[in-house]
């Protein structure tokens, strides 16, 4: 089969890889119908992350299953599934208690290489939820990004306590980050203050949601967002980028006893203590349990409650991988769908 | 009137000092019962925190207010009250949200100095809770515990969702530590780690209803808690010392999806960003509102129903406060009440 694998940072190649199969009896082959290329598949194409040898890509996929092995029992061939990038057993007592991306036997995903024609998905009944039937082909953009970006953005809300009443700021305008807004919107917040300085996802962050735009970034969009606050900041921060500097501004922008979100995978962050205990927020984040909410999230979808498919600005032939990181890392893509 | 005041590190003196006045038309004037060393008072002791200047010491009393400004609705001359250590109008919202000790007016009560004979409290309204009546005396450490090390404690085990059928652990021996330990079995914890390796207090903390002792620090101590709890951390745990190494103890000591509430005061903590990401814990904590708990705390010691006075094990007149820092310096005590 046909999968991206990067070479070196800057250097993707779509090159034949071997066939996935069925290697333990928990596993399940799918047959990909959409993947795509996160931001967190940046870092490494960027050189922020090593590149110690040719690596496969991808860890965001739907598709349908064509084998399971012989312990699956929840899923079965031909179903339409969607996965997330931990595999987990959900079973486990860290599982059950919402944190699968934990899971005590979790495999990332990523190291299969999702952009692919086809995956082994480990622990296929843990990780795998199938739609009812075959989903209409607009929705599969939607169900593709509740693999991750969605899940993710849910999960920056969820653990930043978003509610009704709250308001709301979020840090970054990717994918996630605009998928945070959605979020906050869905999980009843009544302000959303968006932070951007890109006027096409400025818009997309209002249809999604957002009821005030903040250009400034660092202390001014701390200043801006105290401002909009009566001087007491946010509720609620989205942190979805992952810097020292955005985890500070999530920080900075938290009211005393507000929560903070943090969903952009961390890079040279270092968490000053003192100032941190006498900002008094609630601290909570990481890789997202997706699989929490993925029942919930391919329900909002079908039901075309929620249009999360809208944050694919471009959309590629798998062949044409290499483009697509390209346009991600030069911003001219917000996020790019890859067709196996 | 008489009051402790540092001079340098290691270098307490009683000396005459101005009789407080009301300042304020919102402030109180009262005259101590007892007042405590604390074990922040240490960190400028150590000279781990500059000496700038001779400072009055002390945030922590209890005593009979003596006169009140006319703005004071709620307290008046004659009452026992407990106050805490950060003064707050309890009526912003960041009070009402329970974070008195962030309040929008707050002033903290250390800089004018508890370990003396008076005292002005700003703020008298929102700061001081009265007793129905004057309390019985041997009730009177437990009152003067609340007004910080327990109210401090008992933060700690609230920011470390503390509750039924939870595995707490507790980082810290000493006042607050042990503290935490009361409190969580108050909150219902299932299973009380105490992480201490004093006899003394590891009596005291199993009195106040530690169910484990683990005795091993840093990276051991994670693995005793770990073989503790299937290997997979505690659900909370609480941080009462403030170092580098208590902080990632506590942090790797919970596990996923776990709470860790932090209450000791963070001294050249530098929290990693990517670990605590993946580590995928909940923090929170700061400087305890102690003033959200003080109508329940002091309801629990009036009825007899907990006994924090415990943890004053050296009791002293005011004038040898120097002999009260001393001993918990050379850690020959836990905490020492001071009588003006």
């Amino acid at each position: 089969m046909r999968g991206a694998v990067l070479y070196a940072p800057g250097d993707v190649r779509v090159e034949q890889r071997q066939d996935p199969r069925i290697e333990h009896p928990t596993d399940a082959v799918i047959r990909l119908a959409a993947t795509c290329v996160c931001g967190s598949d940046l870092w490494p194409y960027r050189g922020v992350e090593p590149v110690n040898k040719p690596s496969p890509m991808g860890h965001e996929y739907v598709g349908v299953v064509e084998e399971v092995g012989g312990d699956v029992r929840l899923v079965k061939p031909g179903q339409f599934v969607v996965g997330s990038f931990f595999a987990s057993d959900n079973t486990c007592e860290i599982c059950r208690a919402g944190y699968q991306s934990s899971c005590v036997h979790r495999e990332p995903v990523g190291a299969l290489g999702a952009q692919a024609e086809r995956l082994r998905v480990p622990l296929a009944d843990g990780t795998l939820v199938a739609t009812p039937e075959a989903p209409p082909e607009d929705l599969v953009p939607g169900l593709l990004a509740a693999s991750d970006v969605l899940g993710t953005g849910w999960f920056g809300a969820v653990a930043a306590e978003v509610g009704p009443g709250r308001t709301v700021a979020v840090v970054g305008d990717g994918a996630v980050g605009l998928l945070g807004v959605l979020a906050a919107r869905q999980l009843g917040a009544e302000r959303i203050i968006a932070m951007s300085r890109h006027a096409d996802r400025q818009k997309l962050a209002l249809h999604y949601g957002a009821t005030d735009i903040v250009t400034e970034r660092g202390d001014e969009g701390v200043a801006r967002i105290k401002d909009l606050t009566d001087g007491l900041g946010a509720h609620s921060v989205v942190e979805a980028v992952g810097t020292q500097e955005s985890m500070m501004q999530a920080i900075r922008a938290t009211r005393p006893g507000g929560h903070v979100g943090y969903v952009g995978v961390a890079h040279g962050v270092e968490l000053p203590g003192t100032e941190l205990f006498y900002s008094h927020v609630h601290l909570h984040g990481g890789p997202a349990p997706v699989r929490r909410f993925l029942p919930e999230l391919i329900d909002l979808i079908l039901e075309r409650r929620i249009d999360p498919g809208l944050v694919f600005d471009l959309e590629l032939p798998l062949d044409q991988a290499a483009e697509g990181y390209r346009a991600m890392d030069e911003r001219r893509a917000v996020k790019t769908l890859l067709r196996p």
